[in-house]
């Protein structure tokens, strides 16, 4: 299938925005008003078809009945190579910083996670092709439009990447929920790929074992584990401040 | 309605580890083993009646078919006054920690806040009775357990609540998006209350009017804002971090 849907107004708002796909239709709830009109200023400027179509026309082409009154038909989001992803990082003026997602499944946390992770200046994610979430259209939907402004490469053997990314001097972190080093104790300011783990099993032994260090965010609560999501987001959240007090100390 | 339910092994495991609540009834999936085994023996232990039941028995029970095999019936989670929830803070030897919510909406947000708040040390939730989702089964399954661990004060009015707690020495830093101090910038390790607004509107402007001080999490990538679980996870951690550099310098 070389056809997909983004459906949602902000989904669609940074899909046209980016000019990133091409996008073959905009389908439009009839007589729909506000951002909508916004979407179809966007569309007729990127010289997009726009059609109009009834609620359930639109539920029908989405899948779902969560598309705001806005689904476009568009090329699949295109996936780079690992290579690509590392010298686009090259190309920037501050230390490589992605983020490799071993394993999870759930569309929603993946949505999350590339909103997160656009959001706090990841440069690139690594998305094994087996037992992970792709790139469906739920996920485009839950990262608001991130999906857009994000590179991703799909990789087949994870660890087979983490070797190649060692060797372009991108150090490997990994995350456990209990005896790694604290996050805030770790130098998160060089070259870096934190890796997180799925939502059932966390980060592969394998796969841990060819990391260069082990992170664990401290938790001084009774239920000691996190949300993929919320992981993702702390330890982002502490590379960007890292980063951040190192550049303007 | 004084009979809710609680569904899944983790939420289950918690609830009656913590005995916290009232169970009435544990009831199991007929020839189930593993982790299932361990809440008969929990159960049992607690007096609490089991039963054996169909796989369709349990959906209907809990509502859906994300049940995992097990469905509790139990009391109603009991909020605590807000009152209470500030003398239970003053009782620990740590500045006090809280959370609320400005009209988080979506229960699977709120459970992942819960979720994340307990893990990360906060004391305690202050959450609004009107116009935001409230303890429901499905809050308490993506709460993981966490809801049956962390005090959950519901009040009629934010804003007099703020007042409450300012006068008790809690500070209340409200979040916003952009033009907020950045939070790495400002001491969370005083007695706090973070407030965190909503999926749609974020908080309010009357209770961002009453707060101490407003923070924003920097983000240089361009979609400009984060899920409110993403949100509440990178604030509950830079508190967690500034509050133990501060007590193991």
């Amino acid at each position: 299938m070389n056809d997909n849907r983004i459906y949602g107004r902000n989904p669609v708002l940074a899909l046209l925005q980016s000019g990133g796909r091409r996008t073959d239709e905009v389908a439009v709830l009839a007589g729909a008003r506000g951002r909508l009109a916004e979407v179809v200023t966007l569309a007729r400027r990127a010289g997009v078809k726009v059609s109009y179509r009834t609620r359930d026309q639109l539920t029908a082409m989405a899948g779902t009945p969560h598309h705001q009154g806005v689904v476009c038909r568009v090329a699949e989001k295109e996936y780079v190579a690992l290579e690509d992803l590392l010298s686009m990082a090259a190309g920037r003026d501050e230390p490589a910083f992605f983020l490799a997602l071993d394993q999870v499944q759930d569309p929603r946390n993946l949505g999350s996670l590339l909103r997160t992770a656009e959001a706090m200046g990841v440069h690139g994610i690594v998305l094994p092709r087996h037992h992970a979430a792709g790139l469906t259209a739920s996920a485009a939907k839950t990262s608001v439009g991130a999906l857009e402004f994000i590179a991703v490469a799909r990789v087949t053997n994870l660890v087979a990447s983490i070797e190649v990314m060692k060797k372009q001097g991108v150090w490997i972190y990994g995350t456990v929920p209990v005896g790694g080093v604290r996050t805030w104790e770790a130098d998160l300011t060089r070259p870096l790929c934190l890796v997180l783990g799925g939502e059932e099993g966390g980060v592969r032994p394998l796969v841990a074992q060819n990391c260069d260090l082990l992170l664990t965010i401290p938790m001084p609560g009774r239920v000691g584990s996190l949300n993929v999501g919320a992981a993702g987001a702390a330890l982002c959240y502490e590379a960007l401040r890292q980063r951040f007090r190192k550049k303007y100390p």
